[in-house]
């Protein structure tokens, strides 16, 4: 396999991109293009003592960087820039598979207009796992506002091959986001959602679920819209950030409690470990053409090694062959009652 | 004041309940009456050891309760059930304000049918106080699936008196939740109603708010339809429970650690206390012509206490009479961009 990184993208780019990229190279057979500025490439890997001439790994020159808070519809434009570049590598297929750490919407933007979508399935998600005791796959956690019903049954679909496939989940359950547990509830696209995700042979429907049980192993993946899934996706890491905060504030009381801290420490450190995103390995964009990765924008070299792992893992099975011929039976059935 | 309080409802109705009257009896110089089947009325007291007959305690039958997973619209029809005969009550004028720990749905619906919206006011908001360091009001919290701009308006509005007057909270900072901190972000509804919190001079508006930093004390009203305000509140709720249920797990690893976890136990305490929703007194149904509370539908007895010294409050206070004068001002102007 070979994995294009945008090295430039990222809160801790380029340095931890490129270390991760190295640790992935020494740990794996795939080979790597490396997209960035080279001047700042080469820079950061002397800083770093890193050796560029191994073999494997190309580097691929972008001299503009989208930053994280720039307008995502920008990456139209730009395309020197690194997130374009990349994009672009991959649409020619000078690579099997892309990560980035940058902008997410430029990311998206980027991978819809130069990648493309899978033919017949209209939007494309974001999938992020969510750091539980069981991993929920987040599905879409950000990129689409409104969805429709269709949306959202394929949503469904996508993300039960590539939790099977990638994750090793077999018969993954999936589970529709909403206010209450019965058919009823929510919107009417929610409910036509509903109808949907249960008719669908291919869908291992759970139900609608409420979010005060969602941490505790009620599905695999959690079918939303993007708006809703960005408020879950959001809460979830500032909840993480405000109990450790907190756990700290009681630990740190006196020099007693700073001796409990220390005994359960390990403890401690294994359930941040199991809170940690970056053990997941990054987003996959489901429903885009090629197999693009979202890497956290606070990853570490340790987070991008896993992103990249993850990227290989998502070319080498096949996922999106898969996902293109169900959109070629399943999909194309018309939907009606008279179905089942 | 006189508090009317519906003992049927609720996880631990009757006895925690009407405990929980007898406490606010014995700590303030309120009257209530209690409304409920008056034979587990008198079993319940009985079996407690408690005094149905003290001063300013009078009891009024209602043969059926609602139960919590019961249809919410049914309470129309179920005339003697203890919410629609308690919600008859307020709206009467026998009691100054109600509590009720019931059926969320059963209790808003009863509200706006029985005792009717504040003229002016489209739309009735649950206004639950979310348990972060600096309490956070969550408006709507789950009654409204589908709002306009305008009802986002009234929301700020109205929960801006009710943090001023009942919480202490001088000029509060109202947010809105959105998918991220530009004004152009989110539905089309949610960028209108930035343009009308930004531009009405009663509102201390502060942009809108992202979930990851809700809980680091960045505004004191969140505004946002009952979809998104239903995740937000049952998400903390079931985080809450998984972080505790996380802890347990680290501290019971071993005899040590359970040494370590007895060292740490009062902050910990603390800690859980400060999380405790029902140290809030429960949510105000604001909107509604009269002061109606959701206590939790698991409060126990000091839960219910809390509830009822809010509800006290609430009436106390004026509140509804200083919405209802603001209505006939502020919301009567017409709105459009020549007014600024």
């Amino acid at each position: 396999m070979k994995i294009i990184i945008d090295v430039m993208s990222g809160d801790n780019a380029p340095d931890e991109i490129i270390k991760g990229v190295f640790i992935a190279h020494s740990e794996s057979n795939h080979e790597f293009i490396i997209v960035g500025n080279t001047d700042v490439i080469n820079e950061s890997a002397q800083k770093q003592g890193l050796d560029l001439n191994i073999g494997g790994l190309e580097i691929v020159h972008a001299s503009d960087v989208i930053k994280m808070d720039e307008d995502p519809l920008s990456v139209k434009s730009r395309r020197d820039s690194s997130i374009h570049v990349a994009l672009k590598l991959l649409k020619e297929g000078k690579g099997d598979a892309l990560v980035s750490a940058g902008n997410t919407g430029a990311l998206y933007t980027g991978a819809v207009l130069i990648v493309s979508r899978i033919p017949g399935f209209r939007k494309a998600g974001i999938a992020t796992i969510l750091p539980f005791d069981v991993p929920v796959m987040l599905l879409d956690s950000g990129a689409n506002i409104v969805v429709t019903d269709e949306n959202l049954e394929q949503f469904a679909l996508m993300g039960s091959i590539y939790m099977c496939k990638v994750m090793g989940i077999k018969n993954p359950r999936v589970g529709l986001l909403n206010n209450g547990t019965e058919k009823n509830k929510g919107s009417q696209i929610l409910q036509d959602a509903y109808v949907r995700l249960e008719e669908n042979k291919n869908i291992n429907f759970v139900g609608n679920i409420e979010c005060k049980v969602l941490p505790f192993n009620t599905c695999d993946i959690l079918i939303t819209d993007g708006f809703s899934g960005n408020i879950v996706l959001k809460l979830t890491e500032g909840f993480g950030s405000f109990f450790m905060q907190k756990l700290k504030t009681v630990f740190k009381k006196n020099p007693i409690t700073k001796v409990s801290a220390a005994i359960v420490k390990p403890g401690l450190k294994q359930f941040k470990k199991d809170f940690d995103a970056s053990e997941y390995g990054g987003a996959p964009l489901l429903g885009i053409a090629k197999p693009v990765i979202k890497a956290h924008g606070s990853s570490d070299a340790k987070a991008i090694k896993n992103a990249i792992r993850a990227a290989a893992v998502y070319a080498e099975t096949n996922v999106i062959k898969e996902i293109s011929a169900l959109s070629e039976t399943v999909m194309k059935q018309p939907h009606c009652d008279s179905d089942s």
